[in-house]
């Protein structure tokens, strides 16, 4: 039997490309797995660990026979290996993206596709982070996590299906959101408290009695800034590249603390308490899924 | 040999007050426990639990013999509590409190204790508090945490020295601060995060998608906002008790959001990867003490 997947060609062999790869491997769908990247030693390493037969050395030989090709790579790349691309991509050939921001990333794709944009289904892995490298890949690593992916107007259904079925072939469960609601989503979920947990220690990391503020900082101060240590890079150019959605989130939530403010200021313990109370009680029912 | 406290008395039975309790008796240094609270059955249990000795009746009698009284009750509601003691109080005898709040506990002191406010010591045990009641108290609750003690320039250094003990039998590690600096120091790094996290979930709970954005939430949610499920009740009473402090927090974090606003309205790559790395330093090389 034929798998489903004859050649797979994969941008970035770290941790995102480096699990699919593996994933589809071990879901016996995948024929051969060609990787590109920018660093040599870790396309190496990536061969050594089984993740890809071949190092690639010519995009346009590669992708012009792929059945899929994924970028995994920072979503600031993207935009100049659509160019790499495009002009080489087969008629038959899909490219998929592992990006956290969409909106960015379809932009670049329309701008550097051009009449090849029905070819390409963006789409975002949700799985951790704390760990980056070819080492770090793992053939469960999507099993039972969401991958979102985006659909644009121009892909054909049998291409998204396509996409879906080598997702769902990892484990994942697949959601389909539009770029915008997507955007909006993790703005909201993910990006802003981000920067809410960089904000709180940054501000304490201003104050001449830092040390001392932090010498009693006890739990519930871990939890909340346990975000606060995550890569300044990474979120600098996903704050970027979400831009439009963060700004109205910060927005949102100034507006929301100005309300906390005033009944701080007026001693309404009625207001305090309904707002504690509300989030008490979706917190509390919240689980993660 | 005599036990260093001949006899306690304890104003609340609980988490805190049942664990003061429980660790004195392990360390040997106390003779007799008394124990006060609004809830027979609570008083019950903790004599059942080998809490308290007895269960006390006359406020007037069992303070006036007593060598320390511990308020282990919601702040709200010492105001009154020093009321009922004050005319009765030995003059041999210390009071503290376990209350999460000081810079209120003492002004409601002063004015019900009046010329009697030298024999106050303020405290603040930094425990943790997920769970509550006598059924929760344990023995070894303060071992190695931190307590905080809040000296008034009233009190004499032989008074402080003698809570001090009472709290290193507890196991543990006595600091102090003036009130007003204990209120500055736990609106930063303690309210303020409380307030942030209930802030956020409040917001994502107003919205008409709320299902769908918490349904993408994940592991940075997750501990952002496990403090969100605090308890209402509890938190108010905090907020407003350390309200002139936690203002001052509130409206600072402000600035510290537009800052962040500006930079994303102006893509100032730089200035936020400065915010976010700064961040992450300090972060990741605090480690809870």
């Amino acid at each position: 039997m034929q798998p489903a997947f004859r050649k797979i060609v994969i941008f970035g062999v770290g941790l995102i490309g480096g699990s699919f790869a593996l994933a589809l491997r071990k879901a016996g769908v995948v024929g051969e797995v060609v990787g590109f990247g920018r660093s040599q030693a870790t396309l190496e390493e990536a061969q050594s660990l089984g993740i890809i037969d071949r190092i690639g050395s010519d995009v346009a030989a590669e992708v012009g026979d792929a059945d899929l090709v994924l970028l995994a790579t920072p979503v600031a790349q993207m935009g100049e290996l659509f160019a790499r691309i495009a002009p080489h991509l087969g008629s038959h050939t899909l490219v998929t993206d592992g990006g956290s921001t969409k909106c960015d990333v379809v932009a670049a794709a329309r701008s550097q596709l051009a009449d090849k944009i029905a070819q390409f289904v963006p789409g975002h892995p949700i799985a951790g982070a704390e760990k980056s490298g070819a080492s770090a890949a793992m053939a469960d690593l999507y099993q039972g996590k969401k991958v979102v992916l985006a659909p644009l107007p121009e892909n054909l259904p049998a291409s998204v299906a396509c996409v879906r079925q080598a997702w769902e072939a990892c484990g994942a469960n697949v959601m389909e959101l539009t770029p915008e609601e997507h955007d909006g989503v993790f703005a909201a979920v993910s990006h802003l408290p981000h920067l809410l947990s960089f904000a709180l220690v940054h501000d304490l990391a201003q104050r001449d009695n830092k040390d001392l503020l932090l010498s009693f900082a006890a739990s519930g101060f871990r939890d909340f800034t346990r975000i606060a240590a995550s890569s300044p890079e990474m979120w600098r150019d996903i704050s970027l590249a979400n831009r439009d959605a963060l700004l109205q989130e910060v927005k949102r939530y100034t507006d929301e603390l100005n309300v906390i403010h005033q009944a701080l200021q007026y001693n309404d313990a009625a207001k305090l308490e309904e707002i504690f109370s509300v989030a008490r009680a979706v917190r509390s029912t919240w689980t993660q899924q």
